[in-house]
């Protein structure tokens, strides 16, 4: 008879979501002229640069074309985007090996499966508040979890203690849903902590492209001694709009070993048995983000997003309303005024502004009394939105 | 300290086509002269058909203006192609509803990742010889596995027996690398096995666009029973040229339980968890696949590669080398002549012909003394290479 994997059993249903898509649905119904902003979930708006739209139709051409068509690729990605990651690494003083490098259709895919390649034995350590991605994956897998908890007191930034056990830490730099970022200093920290209890670091910097500040790291490879102890996961869909295009890249160090093993033999095998690579023209796109012309226009983007963090933290300091992020990162994360709950600060914003956000409890207990907007939206809607939040009182 | 998954380690390095590559290169180098015709790697040649680059054509356009861009959409996929394919079902009196429907980047990928959701108690039934995916994912899980023997004498074809113990049970079917098909009747037999045993069945059509004949089930829903016992895994890679496209397709219906536990709610629990879905672009490619006009212009490129493998028959036919398969599968599969052993006769069609296939042996132990051939070729060399074959004497 057949058995399921009964750590499944264990998941808690996320109703984040689900639950905001019912209370905005209620609301509509109720109010049909009143227009809705959404300042909750993380997607981009703005359409693909110019340079990827130009990779993608000529990648479409190739496969039009007897003499172009690409059938089955390298399962690790095609080596012209694996050579542009690693010249973009290079402009943090990052130097890998192709084979270092592993293109994925995206974060989250690589998050759990790269689980795959881990005992169900190793204790993780996770951050709260955090994507809840960390925490399920590792459910499934029926593995014990030790929380560190990001405070407003230390800025979201939970530091390595004595007392801490954990084999695979997990570390998410700029903070997705904080928005708080690591210094140099502090990585350090984690880094040295990782190699002395010999774990592995498993860093998570799908928001890297937002950092503007010299003392953030890009990559946990500017770390020294980072080769020996982390795995880097890095994705396009903020960097460049591709959520819906899909397209990310992992770093395993060929140093980089456990029980005598190489880790990055062992992912390679994982990635050559389960997965056959990222679609040709996808790769193609990802090529256009690298690229000298590419850069300048992902980077007008994101630019634009952060002129949208800066006028919404610029309201919320007016309102007096305590924040982190929207430096170096697209998230602000707030706490609610007047000792409302998330989710009653939901409530209060739908009900008063017609405004959308997330509660920060749903990344985690930590997040109780906190709340997340994010910059990803069209300026005239962020700039209509703060209009709306000045006209609050707390 | 962190441990790595052991099971990883029982994992036998596949050298076969690494084994091939450097035979191949080996004979290059001294016949530099010679024109080496390959029908090893079962990759497609053809590009793909104008109802598919039209549809990718639209969807980059939709990707590069602000009122059509998308960014992420349903882990499970776009519910446009979920409705083509269950209209595609419906076609072999095979009604699904779209919930039940998933769509994937490849039969590989899906193929791995549903052992996920599947405890590691499981012991597991597979063909020998087969896809060598189906043992190395199993093994990475640390599952028990019982070999079920592909013979010439049962026509590759093995059936359940009374003393066959096994939870997961895979069918292939048309089977890689055999070519074989399992009529009706033959799977009512699995079917019928899997709900006394309370087995499921992991049933890999990759291959049913190949299938002319009425008897052979493009689907194992076309079997009563089948909704309570199976999930389907389909791939577009040879369907409609999609191996460097990367779009599959898996259904779990909803009647499908474990210990009363609904598997297409795991399933679903485990994509939004592990995966973003497929990239919209490639969603709208696939879409094109089943248009009108895409029925027709994929039916074009399999009677091409069909026409292919008559022609290769026929050749073994004059040279009285015993086969199966090239009847509604790309693929051959001939016994060794003069009993030559796979490798053997890898060596002696490279060195006196340059023709270049795949040892059966690299499938399993059963496959010792056979070897593949496939029709995915461009007929020109196609035609060149039975020329070559029928100069040999055995």
């Amino acid at each position: 008879m057949t058995k399921i994997n009964k750590n499944y059993l264990e998941l808690k249903d996320s109703y984040l979501f689900s639950t905001i898509a019912t209370k905005v649905s209620e609301f509509k119904t109720k109010n049909p002229d009143k227009e809705i902003i959404r300042l909750g979930i993380g997607d981009v708006v703005l359409p693909l640069c110019s340079s990827v739209i130009d990779e993608l139709k000529s990648a479409v051409d190739d496969m039009a074309s007897d003499s172009t068509f690409k059938g089955y690729g390298p399962e690790q990605g095609y080596l012209f985007l694996k050579d542009s990651i690693k010249n973009y690494y290079k402009e943090f003083n990052v130097d890998l090996l192709s084979e270092e490098i592993f293109i994925s259709d995206g974060a989250k895919s690589d998050l759990g499966n790269l689980l795959d390649i881990f005992s169900k034995d190793n204790v993780v350590v996770i951050p709260d508040p955090v994507y809840p991605v960390y925490v399920d994956t590792n459910i499934m897998d029926g593995r014990k979890i030790n929380y560190v908890n990001g405070t407003f007191e230390n800025g979201f930034l939970p530091m390595p203690t004595e007392d801490l056990e954990g084999d695979l830490i997990y570390i998410c730099s700029p903070n997705n849903p904080t928005g708080a970022t690591y210094n140099r200093s502090q990585l350090k920290e984690w880094v040295d902590f990782a190699i002395e209890k010999k774990s592995i670091i498993l860093f998570d910097v799908a928001y890297e492209a937002f950092i503007y500040d010299d003392d953030i790291p890009h990559s946990i490879y500017e770390i020294e001694g980072a080769k020996k102890c982390a795995i880097e996961v890095c994705s396009l869909s903020k960097t460049a709009g591709f959520t819906g295009v899909r397209c990310g890249y992992t770093t395993v160090p060929l140093e980089l070993e456990c029980d005598n093993v190489s880790l990055n033999k062992l992912w390679l095998r994982r990635q050559t048995t389960k997965f056959n690579g990222v679609s040709y023209i996808v790769q193609k796109a990802a090529s256009g983000v690298f690229s000298k012309e590419g850069r300048i226009k992902i980077k007008e983007n994101i630019d634009y997003y952060m002129e949208n963090a800066k006028i919404i933290g610029n309201a919320l300091d007016e309102l007096n309303i305590k924040y982190i992020g929207g430096k170096n990162s697209p998230y602000i994360w707030l706490q609610c005024p007047g000792n409302m709950s998330s989710w009653e600060f939901f409530d209060y914003l739908l009900e008063e502004v017609n405004i959308v956000g997330t509660p920060g409890v749903g990344f985690g207990e930590n997040g109780e009394g906190y709340f997340r907007l994010t910059s990803f939206g069209h300026k005239e809607n962020i700039i209509k939105a703060v209009e709306r939040l000045k006209t609050l009182k707390f």
